[in-house]
């Protein structure tokens, strides 16, 4: 078993133009984070929204490759023109690109031959080389080449896809989190956080993130850590110190 | 009246821990795209996320900005120790980070001078020469320096801000958009799609989008363009051509 004693990171790259122009909200995002630190302890350093224009995408993937230990891409593995993912990876490496057998089969014994047209096999052409990651809603699997994984855009095929991918992962140290939710502004608190983050700079992150709701102001503290007993001891100071100055906050999730 | 012949581009630099944890979910990216397009003209080119860490902060918010007409940034410029996004673009510029005289007199007058603490104090701080973006919500002002636009993270106060941004920016060509909704599968329209797309290379852009909605299989295809006349002959080739392949279809927004 590999030993989870290193900060693993990766970085998003959503390829589309439909997130860009505003019409449709990335969902993808939130969800991915989520989920590998939780189950992998990777976590993500960046996130890049790009067009469909694979100049863009081949100078993103190399260089937010060479800065993370993983980049995900997200949209551009369909069958349609603007899908235009996998012949920019390929570019991108050098890569040939072409039919990967297993996928053609795949796709081949989904559709039937009858109906495995020309724009379904495109979905079966990615870089040389590259390992699949299964697809059990819709078929089309996504790839692995190096240390980019292509997946799909549309969430509920990527959610599915998720467990598939982890075998090919290094885990990293999960990191762990408490919230803390003031019903108070921010000024109010800002030195005591401030106070706190500084004796803990190396351990803990401590963000601060103000909320309206239903016409009341809150502010939820969120504390981040790798180090469960710095996190533990950190929260402990920070809820003391609530209660000295009469401030009044319940525990989030 | 400046003349809108021109294509003016904008990045939008997300700056926050919460939405790489995955904690939160960016609301702001389709806003701010749909928006700048529908009253400025101003297509979104990039999007990027990066933590709260200053040398993250300058390196992309100067190589952005080196790319596209104007940077627009969000999250950072609140009271708390994570707010950091002033001194960094301060920094980013080789600008004194200094009280903007305005802006601590608004505060000042929202809080009144009782209740004006160093944090309140620290929302007037920003690099020297900044124009202000008044902000009706909660008084704390953005600020535009050079070509870079800072703006608040909290949605509801963001989109307050709006109309007060608009005064800055030049206007560029609106782009217009139609989409067709068909109920039918990518793989069955992609060559045709790929044929049209062709023929309007240079002038319009063609995206398809499948969608799972209640069980029902579709096809969202959206064509962008920034002339009119072409985006429509392109809508309706496409719209003869589904009707001679007997594709279902109506028009979406």
């Amino acid at each position: 078993m590999v030993r989870k004693n290193k900060k693993i990171t990766a970085a998003i790259l959503i390829i589309g133009n439909e997130i860009l122009s505003g019409r449709t909200k990335d969902q993808n995002v939130s969800y991915l984070a989520t989920w590998l630190n939780e189950n992998l302890g990777i976590k993500i350093g960046e996130v890049r929204v790009v067009p469909d224009i694979e100049k863009k995408i081949i100078a993103n993937v190399l260089s937010l490759g060479k800065m993370y230990d993983y980049v995900l891409t997200t949209g551009g593995i369909g069958p349609t023109h603007d899908d235009i993912t996998s012949q920019s990876i390929s570019k991108a490496f050098k890569k040939k690109y072409i039919y990967n057998k297993e996928a053609f089969n795949i796709l081949r014994k989904y559709y039937g031959n009858k109906n495995f047209n020309d724009p379904r096999k495109k979905m079966a052409k990615m870089p040389e080389g590259s390992k699949l990651i299964y697809n059990p809603s819709s078929a089309a699997p996504g790839f692995m080449i190096k240390n980019v994984i292509c997946l799909p855009g549309v969430p509920s095929i990527l959610k599915s896809m998720l467990s598939n991918l982890g075998i090919y992962l290094k885990p990293g140290l999960k990191i762990f989190s408490r919230t803390i939710i003031l019903q108070t502004i921010e000024s109010n608190i800002a030195s005591l956080l401030e106070k706190n983050q500084l004796k803990y700079k190396k351990f803990v992150e401590i963000g601060s993130y103000p909320f309206f709701k239903l016409g009341k102001v809150g502010v939820s503290v969120v504390l981040r850590s790798e180090n469960k007993k710095k996190l533990q001891s950190c929260h402990k100071e920070i809820i003391k110190m609530l209660k000295n100055k009469n401030i009044n906050f319940f525990e989030g999730v």
